[in-house]
């Protein structure tokens, strides 16, 4: 779970159904490749990623400026992934850019 | 999943680990409960909520201004919940008011 980040900040809310098609394993490896490469990215503050039994999957990644987000939107390898993930792995799936304004919590 | 909505709005990303605390039953008649009542709100816009195998939870909710989600923080059977939640039910959490700027996806 990301901790405490200084806003403001850019957060990318990316909700997902998966489809039947495609083998879990290699959805998850890419899934995993994609943290971690996003994790290197110039900005890149933190990433919150969770599927649930019933099958929706809510990912929150936070970058410190929009421009960043939108880099790694381009990176190329990226790319492929949502071209993979548009194309055989979510039913449906819906991404929103967003503002964090502020924030509160503990741990 | 919440499908398209319409930017500028209101998203209140809650991120959350449990505690062992509390039966399971008990916190997830709160939650069910709390949807419900959330979605009576004025301005309320969708839910997005799920939690993985691994204790991470994401609640996404959208609301119409910041002044719709910050009324539902207020609301008096909410604010029991929130002090159960930060007493008992969680071990850790973090509460981001964000602007969504723009939205795509399918579905």
């Amino acid at each position: 779970m990301t901790p405490n980040l200084e806003p403001p900040y850019t957060a990318v809310i990316f909700t997902s159904t998966r489809t039947e098609q495609g083998a879990d394993g290699e959805y998850d490896a890419m899934a995993a490749r994609m943290a971690n490469l996003a994790a290197e990215q110039p900005g890149f503050l933190g990433l919150d990623s969770t599927r649930g039994p019933e099958g929706l999957g809510i990912s929150v990644s936070y970058w410190r400026t929009p421009e960043d987000a939108r880099a790694w939107k381009r990176d190329v390898e990226h790319r492929e992934a949502q071209r993979l993930g548009i194309e055989e792995w979510y039913a449906a799936y819906r991404l929103r850019v967003a503002t964090v304004e502020r924030e509160y919590g503990r741990g």
